[in-house]
């Protein structure tokens, strides 16, 4: 059995750590906050996850070094804004060939950078793979059955990483496409956002069908031109991922989105919402990366449009039905 | 404009009917029951679509002839099991080069066959192509915005069809992949099934992505097999139509699905669903293609145990779960 520290305890990191501990491994789990570590070490919870109680084995810590040390995996779950301090905190600590499992999903804003690409350039002796799917952290601490898929540079690191979150419960594929993996899991939520804002407006199952169809599509236009795998797109982090986060009431995107529909502004929807919306983030980071690569991403640039020149909603549904004629795919010949 | 045949008048091809008379083309349905007509002339209603009132326009017969004579486009939307004698029925009044969109979904138990390969046997005349897409019939009549995609042996054709149908609200994509779009469209019941199942196991959201998506996988390794294109299945006739399917409860596979993970045997299922459930037909003609074409689907195949051999649905999804360790998508190198 391995021995496991999670960096980040959000609702997903603490999700896994007791998936892992449940697997038989020893697991440490680090917070950046010591009133959260003093939490779990007092009552036994986390309050992301009430229902769920704590495994008595499993280890707190505040030091990020205790976390590190002697770990044949280190799982990173912290929000995408704090990857690139925490990596640069583990350095010192990091030692040689280091497997890292990034779980946590994003872009840099100012770079436009995956968080693996982050880890790697501020830990470059480490060896970094990424875990990502369908996957709610409430789901997966209930033991409902879920899938995910594990990317990573090479096919052994990939089959451990494998090996090490595979139970009864929680079945892991493997993949060489760590770009297209993240790309997928950071990209989906500009999607949701749409499909919020089409249910807001009243429309029906089709036209959401629709937009997760096509909206996987340009991000699968976007993400190959990047270096991604049209696969990887179709798979479990890309169209599986995308389906969850449209299909859920747990989605903020998705809650903002229907505000929106609903004729709130985005101000509005947010404050609402009360959380941060990283669909919206991710809009802007989305329609820059269409620009610099020259892809055609009409659902993206709707969404920017609504969100941030107050282009009415169902204006922007009508330009998306009636741009030009199109083929579906443009790579199939007659 | 274009003179437009409806052959058969189901809630689909009345929602179509509409859609194409409210798009400028002269229209008339025709129906193999003339209780249906007599009803749709005098009431000016459909019984499957109660709130359509019928344009006063269009017209209604119950001679084949008429609805074939002259026609740009005839359109069959008969129930997959009159496809073959309907087809039959046509012939002496088919014209040379007369293009027929089929819009019915199936495949023919005893030949494996699709309906458009039926329609090309028995119409040899004809030029056939196929519309398909996330599109329920009631959503469709109430003008929510809604995809497709229209494929055809040739680009001219497809270009006709996307043209005649497309709105406001139907947006038609082009595709030479009439085999991917056929195969995807009648395989997605047995994927329904299953995610009912998983609804009804009281499962989440995570594990019904997870058989939407490794659903479409087993669905496209079979398909591409066949001759479809692997994109044609990540698209609207194939992962948007079972997105669709599997997110309403109007989808009667996935209702019976929902009783069987409760507990009811497949009859039972049918029994208290009171009509047809395609998914169950499907899940016997998948099987038997897997093992013609040698393709591993182990979807289908638990599908088939839980329907057939009295498999408790529970076991059958751990049986998914723990199967062995593999890649997600065979094809990419490390």
């Amino acid at each position: 059995m391995a021995k496991i520290g999670i960096v980040g305890s959000g609702s997903w990191g603490i999700a896994l750590a007791v998936l892992l501990y449940n697997n038989g491994h020893h697991v440490s789990v680090w917070s950046a906050l010591p009133e959260e570590i003093t939490e779990m070490k007092t009552t036994g919870r986390h309050h992301t996850l009430p229902d769920l109680v704590l495994p008595d084995g499993m280890m707190f810590t505040e030091s990020l070094e205790e976390v590190m040390k002697d770990k044949d995996v280190l799982v990173t779950a912290v929000p995408s804004v704090y990857v690139r301090s925490t990596a640069q905190k583990m350095k010192p600590y990091c030692r040689e060939r280091q497997i890292i499992v990034n779980v946590a999903k994003g872009i840099e804003e100012s770079t436009l950078k995956t968080l693996s690409e982050i880890l790697e350039e501020e830990l470059p002796m480490a060896d970094v793979a990424v875990l990502s799917g369908p996957s709610h952290a409430e789901e997966v601490s209930k033991g409902l059955p879920t899938t995910c898929v594990a990317g990573a540079h090479s096919k052994k690191t990939a089959e451990y990483v494998q090996s090490v979150f595979m139970s009864e419960v929680f079945r892991v594929y493997t993949s060489p496409d760590m770009q297209g993996i993240e790309l997928g899991g950071s990209l989906k939520n500009v999607i949701a956002l749409a499909a919020g804002i089409a249910d807001g407006l009243g429309y029906g199952d089709n036209t959401k069908a629709a937009l997760i169809t096509r909206g996987i599509a340009e991000i699968a236009r976007l993400g190959t031109a990047m270096g991604g795998k049209f696969q990887t797109f179709c798979g479990l982090s890309g169209i599986g991922d995308l389906i969850v986060t449209c299909a859920s009431m747990h989605s903020r995107n998705r809650r903002a989105g229907i505000l929106i529909g609903k004729g709130y502004t985005m101000e509005e929807a947010m404050k609402e919402v009360k959380m941060v919306v990283e669909g919206v983030y991710s809009a802007k980071a989305a329609l820059k990366l269409s620009e610099k690569y020259e892809i055609d991403m009409p659902i993206v640039e709707q969404v920017n449009a609504i969100l941030f020149d107050d282009k009415p909603a169902s204006e922007a549904v009508k330009g998306l039905m009636l741009r030009d004629k199109t083929i579906e795919s443009s790579d199939l010949p007659w």
